[in-house]
């Protein structure tokens, strides 16, 4: 009897039709049994929402040998919860997320719905990786990351993922240059500095759109922001502790902070 | 000429009409001037989602001597980002984000609005605060807290909070004892075990009816899930870093990786 190929689950942030899902999925294919649950609608800037007060629907679209695909109306954590729950004969050996049509290195992870779903893949144990882009082209290529996507996999299907650890990779878009190679990083503090022009409806109703620009000066080279200026693959060992444990020490005076009405 | 007061920004994820939003302010306005902005519809769950295809709106509400509240029709983040950077006269010294109705104690943080609001001001350099009672009872009682909500943000408006680090403050329900005091904690491990009951609509259509219980084992002394079950209020000092900084060392052989195609 053969060995059972590895399962291996894909989400994303960029809907159903997006080219990054779909490079994802056709390298995946060539690691294991592959279920793609995407959404119905772009979600990106998602974060880790996921959908308590309306119906959360879900239905299959396509299967063949080793292969089937879900769509889903939620968000990408509710596609993660829904596939291992609900939808999978088992729980799957990886989740993959992305490939991002855009970079979600340094603080921008906060947003991004595809990390999202790989955080809430790692919350419940499941080895989790999310891939994404330093492009938001729609015609992205992504064909330089081919070598790197697999080999990193390879590696995280061989060997697993420290427990409540997953990782965050992040790619430069396509130049001149081959990538340089991988560096595990970790994550850059950042901000977006954000305008919202006032603009009017239809009606004459004032709303906000709201454009912005990554700023960091958080390049230091141990960043992701750094790697990928520098044409290397940044790879996050990433995690959902938010304590900022270094503060717990000289915090302390807080336990003296007398509550007595 | 007298000290300027404080101003301080107070959000929260359950929608303008939330009692534990309602006490906030009120305990704020004993503090210093204060601005409301609240979201139309109740964010529960929002995480750090921001509004990126729909028009974001804002109105102003109420206005007084040392008062002013808005309704925004966007989530938790995009009501902190629209404030200070369209809709207040200044910088607020203090943003607070609360009373939610339902704790955001250990992982459960990843998925709250409130918080999402709370780390998105810290991220932006302000001085931040989350505020979160152990009970999603609509007509809870907060006024067991009003001590300890004063006396934290009396500390944190004085001495500031160190960069990068926001306040998750956490309250049990009331009980027949009074609160104990603060317990200065870390982020305890939990995650969400879900049911996803199946349930047809009035057109025979599958849906997803989402229902679940925390569950954790990682209850030691200095989670803040021990300091709530022991009627402690938990401090866990929060950051928008999720590199798992532990293993920057075990993993530095992802740099080894070829990725030569």
């Amino acid at each position: 009897m053969e060995p059972q190929r590895p399962l291996i689950l894909i989400t994303n942030d960029d809907g159903h039709a997006a080219k990054g899902l779909h490079k994802l999925t056709a390298l995946m294919r060539t690691l294991g049994d592959v279920a793609v649950i995407s959404t119905d609608e772009v979600m990106s800037a998602k974060s880790h929402s996921c959908t308590i007060f309306e119906k959360l629907r879900a239905r299959e679209v396509s299967r063949s040998e080793g292969f089937v695909e879900f769509r889903c109306n939620g968000t990408p954590v509710d596609c993660v919860k829904l596939a291992y729950q609900k939808l999978l004969p088992r729980r799957p050996d990886l989740v993959v997320s992305g490939i991002n049509h855009g970079t979600n290195a340094a603080t921008t992870v906060v947003y991004s719905g595809t990390i999202g779903a790989v955080i809430e893949a790692c919350m419940n144990g499941l080895t989790a990786i999310g891939f994404s882009l330093d492009s938001i082209d729609r015609e992205a290529d992504f064909d330089h990351l081919d070598t790197a996507i697999l080999e990193i996999t390879k590696k995280v299907l061989k060997e697993g993922l420290p427990q409540g650890v997953c990782l965050n990779v992040n790619f430069p878009k396509r130049s001149d240059e081959p990538l340089r190679g991988i560096k595990l990083c970790r994550q850059a503090s950042c901000r977006w500095v954000e305008y919202f022009e006032e603009q009017y409806d239809e009606n004459g109703e004032l709303f906000y759109d709201l454009s912005g620009e990554l700023v960091s000066d958080d390049v230091t080279p141990d960043t992701d922001l750094y790697a990928l200026r520098h044409n290397f693959v940044a790879v996050v060992p990433t995690c959902f502790d938010w304590t900022a444990h270094a503060c717990m020490d000289t915090m302390k005076d807080y336990e003296q902070i007398s509550i007595k009405s």
